[in-house]
This record gives C-alpha cells, structure tokens and sequence, in this order.
C-alpha cells in the first residue's frame, strides 16, 4: 500500500479486519517493523481519537512519530497550483511536502471540508497535493471527502460484533442521518458508505430526511429510504451520523434544511432490542441521540473509539511492508 | 494508589516525600517499572512545568506520555449529566472517557476553575467524571480545587531545607496570601494547606486580609490570622500566593475586594534573615513579591520548581505499583 | 561548544558543516551520544522545519526531546529585568529559565523581533535572558537578530552544490532582497550575511533596493548594491529573502517602502543557466520568486529544507561533545 486515502486503496479488505483484530490480540506483534521510521502526523483540524489511537499505532510498530498542528504550530498552507501568495496563506504545499518527504518516511494528513464549494470539498485537494509533492507515503487521518481509518475500524466493529445464525448470515448495517446544531462534513458518511458498500458483506441501507441524500459515488446501490423507521426494521448496526446536504452544487451545498428533532435516535426508534448502534464520535447527546441509548448495552461506542489504534496499526503495517 | 486527586488519596505523606527524595537522587531508579504503559495527560488549561515535569516523570518510570491540549487540538468537552447538547461543547466526557482508557494506563487532567460559581467549582466535575466514566487511574495536574503535585513537591522541598535543631524541632511554616491583579483560583493554597495538615509535622499559620478566609474544608484547624506581619514572625518557610475571595458563594465569590499592596512580600515582611520563601509559580514580580526578596537566598523557587519532577515521578511510581 | 546564538560561537565552520555532512550520510552514527540526556524546546512564535527537523535531529543522537508553545501552552514570559508585573506577562525569564535548566540539559528557543524597535529586537533580550538565567547550552531556533542553524544549513548546501573548476575556484553568492506583502525580520539575512563573511570561502554580494540595507554589524566589507541585474550576473547561489527597512533606529525600522514588484526573482532575472536559488522558506510564491524559477532545477529549497536536520544534529553533537 503506497497510500491510504479511500477504500480503493484497500486491496484486501477482510485480510485488513483480520490483521486488526491479530493487533487488538497481540498489539506488540510487530514492535520492530517500523524501527528506524518516522511517522509525521499533521493537522490542520482538531482530532483527539485519530490523534491519540495514530501516535499509540505507530509506536506499537515501533515507529517514532511527530505531531504538527499546521496553521498554529506551523503555516498557513496554500494548495492552488500558481497562486499568486499575496494573502493569508504562507506557505505552498509544493514547497513544503518534499521537505516533510525528507524528513518522514509516512506522512499523514487531517483536513476537513469547507462546505463553502461542493466542486473544491470534493476535489479533495490538501491530501492530493501532499501525495504529489511529496513522494512518500500519504494516510489520510480525514480528508475533505472520506474517513477511512474510521471505516476500517467500523468495519472491525461489525465483523467482531456480528454472531451469524441459521437464519441471519449477514448483518443488517443501516446508515442513518441523526440531527445537528451546525452543518457537518460528510467524510464518515462517505466512507462508511463506501466501505460497507465495497466489503459486500451486509445488507445495507441509508436513511436520511428528503434533501440530504448523499452522492451516488459512495452510496454506490445501496437503498436509500427517507423513512427513518422502516429502514430501522431488523436492524443489526445502526451507524448514526449528521451530515449537512450535499445539493446540487450551488448554493444548496453544505446547509441545514429543518432541525428535523424527530430523526432523533430514541429507545422507540428501534424495533429489536438487539440493534445496535454506532457513531465515531464527537457526538452531541439528546441531539443525534439520547442519552438513554447511549448509556444502553446498544452502544458500540466505546468499542469503536478504541478500535481505532487497530485500524491505524493495520493501515501503518501494510504500508512499512510495502509501502 | 488509585487516583491521585487530594491529599486523601496519600496513604503515607512520610513515605511519598522520602521516595520523592529517593528519585531525586536516582532518577532512573525504577526505570522499567512503566515499561509498556502510556499515560495521556490532558490539559484543559495552560502548564509549563506540570506539563514537562510529568513527562520526564513517566519516562523516567519508562512509560510512553501523550500530551493532548483538549478544545485547541480536541475537543471542547461537556460534563454535566443529561445535558442536550445544542451549545458549544462538541463531547461528552461519558463518551470520551472509556476511549481514553482504551488508549492510556493512566490518564491525567489540567483543569482551571472558572471562578464563577462555588457551588459548581466545588464540586470538580471534569476530574470526577473523568474517574467516573474511565476506570483507569486518573491524576490530577491540578483540579478546579486542588493542586496536589504541587503540594507534595512543596512538602518534598520544606523537607529538604529544615535542619531541626535541640529548641527547633518542627518547622514554622505560614501560608500567606499576596496581591495579584486579577482573580485566581484557589487550589494551590487549598491544596497547601490540606497537605500541611495532614502531614502534621509544621507549625501551621494562614494569614490573608480580612474576606479572603479559606474554606475550613482544607484549613482544618489551622490559626487563620489578617495580620501578615504577626504570622510571618519567626517562620521557616512563608508559601506567598494569591487566592480570590472564597465569600459565602454567591456573587462574592472569585472576586478582587482591594488592591492591598501592603501584602506584598519585601525584604522588610521578614523579622529573621532565615526565612525562607515559597511559591509555586508563574509568579507576578513585584506584585506579589519584590525582586529583592526573589533574588535573594531566601528564595526556594527554582528548588520548588525541579522538585516538580520528583513528586510526579513518586505519585506516577506508586499508582504503576498498586493501581 | 556552550551556546548555539551566532556565528561567534562556531569555532570552526568548516568542520561543522563537514559534520553536517557526514550526518546526513550517516544519520544514526552518534545514536548513543546524547542518551539519558534531554532537550527542551520552546517555541514563542511559529515553526514548521526547525520543529520538526530539531525534534529529528535530537533522537538521532539519543536524546529526549520535550515541545513547549509558550504562550499558548505555557505562560506569557517576562523579560525585563525590575518589571513590575501588572500587565499581561504572567511569569519572568528568570524564575521560568534556571526551573527549565533542571527539566532540561539543553534548551532550544524559538523567538521572532516585534519591529517595533530596533535597540529592542537587537538586544535579543529573550534569549541572553534564556542563557543568563539558565546555566544551561542555550540554541537559537531563530532569536530577534538571527537564524543560525538555518545558516549552517545554506553553507552545508553550497558545499554541496558547487564544485570549483580550473577558472572558477570560488562560488559568487548573492543575497538578494525580493518582495513581500507584509514587514519581515532580518534574522535570516543578517545571519547568512554573517556566516558567509566568516566562513570566507565565497565571493559575496548583497543587493536591495534603497532603504533596505542590512546593518554593517552583519554585513561587514560584503559589497552592497541597487543594481539586482548586476550583481545576479555570474552567480553561483542567490538567496533570496525579504526584509522590512532597517532604518536610522526610529519610525523607519521594520517598514515597507513600497511594494517593488520588479524586485521579484523570475526566470529573466539570471543571465546564467547554472545559478542556483536558494530560500530559507515560507516562501510567497509569484510575490518574492515566479513558479517558473522555483520548480525548475535552480531550485535547490528541498535540499536545503532537508539539511536542517544535518546542521541541527551538527550543532547538538557539538553541545554534547564539549557543553
């Protein structure tokens, strides 16, 4: 693996849950593969589960790594190709990257979308341009399109969480919009999307209010459904997320349509006492969810937050063996 | 040890201050004790030496530190139960504290009072909800009320510098509030005093101008006296800080009553050239105290301050023993 | 050596740079020399390559190595000897300095010039304070007045780069002043003028627009010009960099007289194919150099990015060696 930037990049997606869970086991299986190497960690976005479960990854390999908060530690950085840098920004992608190349032999990357441009979010330029320019290995710790490390680590949850029977071999996964005070990014949405999507291995269904459908990109032939409930029905793992509408490109891009309280996950908004839920966290309790289902044994919460060291030492390890 | 969040959680204060001494002396004594433990320290307020001497502390006992600068590189986090999460903070310790246990053997937390309600700082909710909802052993790098490394580092360095002589046998140590110009909180002199207390080996005076009195939660019994120049006569070591007022905890509480410059320390406070002076740093020369006096070999200071290291590394070392 | 702040205290150019360039090809060749030994860094103001490349260069060598933001993380450091503290420093360089000094066995400070006044920016009063007060090896990571591990590595990369001929036994170097939107430091000017007067391997000359001389104090016999188009003719190396006015010492310090757009380095601007540019980065691109002539092969800023590491790790393995 020569970057991690979607699940494209994830040639065999079972062998990557598999080697998570060998992790989760064993964390100090391969203490010595990345002996030598350094991992820089830049943000340009707050992160405390990726930032934290990146750092505990790298050292279990035995890798040193190095925190960058770009813009307040570091500079400003410009990404468009032949600006005229007579602005805020300080410093050109194309000048830094070789530099960090020189200095990392990983290098990592959060950026979170504007929301201001569908076109721009989507061209998903910081964690490109860092690709380009500086020849080493780039993951992605949340780009502008896609949160891999967290789907990974979602997919992990499922695959340890699912008992298969007789009559249920796959897992009924939902996708399901939850209300917020502020537009969101669709990065989680995405990727869980197009990781359920490309593993194959649950029934896998969307839900969200009319005017936040998601792009057919990565929600690829899963259903989309705006009835909360019916798609709730039998559920095995509900993933709850917000996310603002991604619209037609204009205008309509990266807003709030209503407060729509009632997409609210409740205890009634489930059928089975089984189902389970999911949500990577910040989250804001009796917003997208009550407290009451939080605090039930419904939440994968706390088991998904820590499987995030897993997906980061499956992702880093595949990289230093063939990075 | 299990937590380490007030003089309470001290089973033996003797034993804490002889092996705080040991360290300082054989620093790498129990180099390996942490071996393959991580400790997250996280800070919600700003620290210099906490921040460093904690660091070198865990790796002295070999263990691996991560530092995470919660609301600028994480999260702002909310702590009050049943909260509807509609304002500005982005997650609740519920949701983060068993992750962070996932992560770390042994979390710390900076946390400042905000100086607006009694009742509400009183009640040091961030650092009780993070031991509520983590189960790791958590310690505090200074709470809303406390500030307990700081006080052992304070008995370590009283300890050091008394020489008992055949008329002397117990320290005069006093406790002595000085101007600042804006309201602080009051952990340090609670903490103080609550050490001192509880070690039972100095005579004890607290002396602060009329309406700055102490809560007696963490006085106890100790003489509290408004005439700085009476209970400074005759003392070993005189701590100089200042504190906000206490009041009755409603609107006179964390406030500024007068200027009192009076109260600052001079040379000509001190009736012995013995005397010794104590603080715990950052410090506003010539407000609280006179460069005269801080220049002075009266000063124990920068003994206070490389003690940091030593009382961490004791209170670090007892929780990896028996937590 | 005991201190890192200019070239006065690098005893022997040469061979430093012939150190640097034998990390670089041998980076873990003093793995060992620096261990149980640590390294505080303090940073006033912003950095990207010296914070990584310092961090990397001390684990090369063995050592620990402990990142403070002052400031955001820490506390607002005083400096002026007497001050009374009532305004918004929080605590003074000489009760913060000889505390640090027991953290650390080497301490490193970042600190920009304000360019409000000339006398104060050439006192470089933070980091003499730092050195005064510490008692330990003090290394500038840019001070008020100059950036000397960044001019160690512009001297490793001319070595590098310039190989004497029958006719040509000397390389022209050339500082060049070049545009930029706001009012710069002469840090990294002054010491390059600097260490390349001292090194004396170079013929050397500086060029700007009226106003804009350096002090002598940096620039000794180095001929200075108006004329760019006449002193680029021939040269080997052109650094380019911009500064605000030096001035008589009053209003005019730290200023910009106008925008000189023609002062920008483009591919017209070099008579020779063979002339290399150089620039200590942040760079504005298309404002102080064209794009053309930073991604063609005159370039030589990666390279010089890169040998950071090699003059740091120079630099601290003199410190370890005879500090």
């Amino acid at each position: 693996m020569k970057q991690f930037l979607s699940v494209k990049d994830a040639t065999n997606i079972d062998a990557m849950i598999a080697k998570g869970i060998e992790y989760k086991s064993n964390p100090l299986k391969d203490k010595n593969l990345g002996a030598g190497k350094r991992i820089g960690l830049l943000f340009m976005n707050p992160s405390m589960r990726t930032r934290m479960s990146s750092q505990i990854a790298a050292r279990n390999l035995g890798m040193e790594a190095f925190v960058l908060n770009m813009g307040t530690e570091g500079w400003a950085l410009e990404f468009a190709d032949g600006a005229v840098m007579n602005g805020t920004t300080v410093e050109h992608i194309k000048d830094a990257a070789p530099i960090l190349a020189g200095f990392f032999d990983v290098i990592a990357l959060r950026t979170f979308p504007k929301l201001q441009n569908r076109a721009e979010d989507e061209s998903d330029v910081a964690i490109k341009a860092l690709i380009k320019h500086s020849g080493v290995p780039v993951v992605s710790l949340e780009s502008s399109t896609r949160h891999p490390l967290q789907s990974l680590a979602d997919l992990i949850t499922i695959k340890e969480n699912f008992k298969p029977t007789a009559t249920k071999k796959r897992p009924k996964v939902v996708l399901t919009w939850a209300p917020h005070i502020k537009p969101i990014p669709h990065c989680v949405a995405n990727s869980f999307a197009e990781w359920v999507n490309a593993w194959g291995e649950a029934d896998f269904v969307i839900t969200n209010p009319e005017g936040y459908d998601l792009s057919k990109e990565y929600t690829g032939k899963a259903p989309v459904t705006h009835n909360q409930k019916e798609a709730l029905d039998g559920a095995d793992f509900v993933y709850v997320k917000n996310w603002s509408t991604y619209g037609t490109g204009g205008e309509d891009y990266g807003r709030i349509l209503a407060p729509h309280p009632e997409w609210m996950l409740m205890q009634n908004s489930f059928s089975s006492p089984d189902t389970k839920v999911m949500h990577c966290l910040p989250l804001r309790r009796n917003v997208e969810m009550s407290d009451e289902v939080l605090d039930s044994p419904r939440s994968l919460l706390t088991t998904m937050g820590k499987n995030r060291i897993w997906s980061a030492q499956a992702v880093l390890s595949e990289i230093l063996k063939n990075g």
